[in-house]
């Protein structure tokens, strides 16, 4: 109903499948923009400058913060990961759904910001599998696996502050349910005030 | 997620169209079972009792009131209008989505009793329109449409109350809308709290 894009944040714990699932979103429609986070951390192996990540030096990123070029930012494990403004903006007005891929701090500041945001939550089936993934991927130590762990424990906090949960089990199946709770999201009363207030200053008018 | 089935309250300014919306939407999906509500006004031309409503008295209306047999109850241009209480439970525990299609009032007690009720409001594209709509009806005298156009002007305020809004410009287009919303509505973190809490309990034993 709105002609602007939606702001769509995806979180879940590290290990979730998040990034797998918003590559798969990408794919499979064609309204939605993907934002690239900055980050101050080392590149994983594969991963490519402006692809996964902006990635960048701790000076720059602090000159970013002050000039408020940044929609939010957070740390994680002594590292800073934020997202560029302004390119989110740009794509919004141009009517494309913008998905952010962040963590929760940085979700919640993004809500603050921006009400009209849908927060969109990805849960593993259980913890078992968690844990499962995180080791399936062979990339990070044990040490790493653990505080990603309890990172979950602490991060279990805020589920019930997202608008929608969906269970990452299939693949497939939940693309298409991220894909079609989205597009139902644009029809809560708070990101269609432009109709309510139209309909409200016509049956004002009676008499 | 849940293997029960979703409450749905469907409502609307007299004239927005609910009824023939209901109608094709219990047409083109099995998912749902319709409540037949109940009331002491009289039946109009072409109704007939247990199918758009059961028509009663007013003394039987007040003795199910009593015995807590209606899930909820309104007065509305000097008749009675209820939900019987059972067939509501029953077909919700068998798993169906049971829709409600009745009035504001109606609805906000609902949502108190059961708070995971999806609240949907149909509008009209315009106040024009609607007025329109009454007038196209042909059932009702010049005065009737007056009240009902009177009441779309007290009702206005309950818009935001409601989780969902669609318009009914289109029929099959909003049919195919308010499926996919009542199908999405069922990710909702208030709707999934057995799940939330389950991975609340695995994440609390991690050490």
């Amino acid at each position: 109903m709105n002609h602007k894009g939606l702001l769509v944040v995806i979180s879940g714990f590290s290990g979730t499948g998040k990034g797998t699932l918003v590559k798969e979103i990408m794919k499979k429609y064609n309204n939605y923009s993907l934002s690239i986070s900055m980050t101050t951390r080392q590149p994983r192996p594969g991963e490519v400058d402006g692809r996964e990540y902006f990635f960048t030096t701790d000076e720059e990123f602090e000159k970013l913060i002050k000039e408020d070029g940044l929609i939010e930012h957070a740390g994680y494990c002594g590292h800073y990961y934020g997202t560029p403004r302004k390119f989110v903006e740009a794509e919004l007005e141009k009517g494309k759904d913008v998905i952010l891929e962040i963590e929760m701090q940085g979700a919640l500041q993004v809500k603050k910001k921006f009400p009209e945001t849908l927060l969109l939550f990805v849960t593993p089936p259980s913890v078992e599998e968690l844990e499962k993934r995180l080791r399936g991927r062979g990339t990070e130590t044990e040490e790493v696996i653990h505080q990603r762990m309890m990172r979950a424990k602490e991060e279990q906090e805020y589920i019930d502050k997202y608008d929608m949960l969906v269970i990452n089990d299939d693949l497939d199946k939940c693309v298409t349910e991220m894909h079609d709770i989205i597009n139902a999201s644009r029809f809560t009363p708070d990101r269609n005030k432009k109709l309510i207030s139209d309909i409200r200053a016509q049956l004002s008018e009676l008499k």
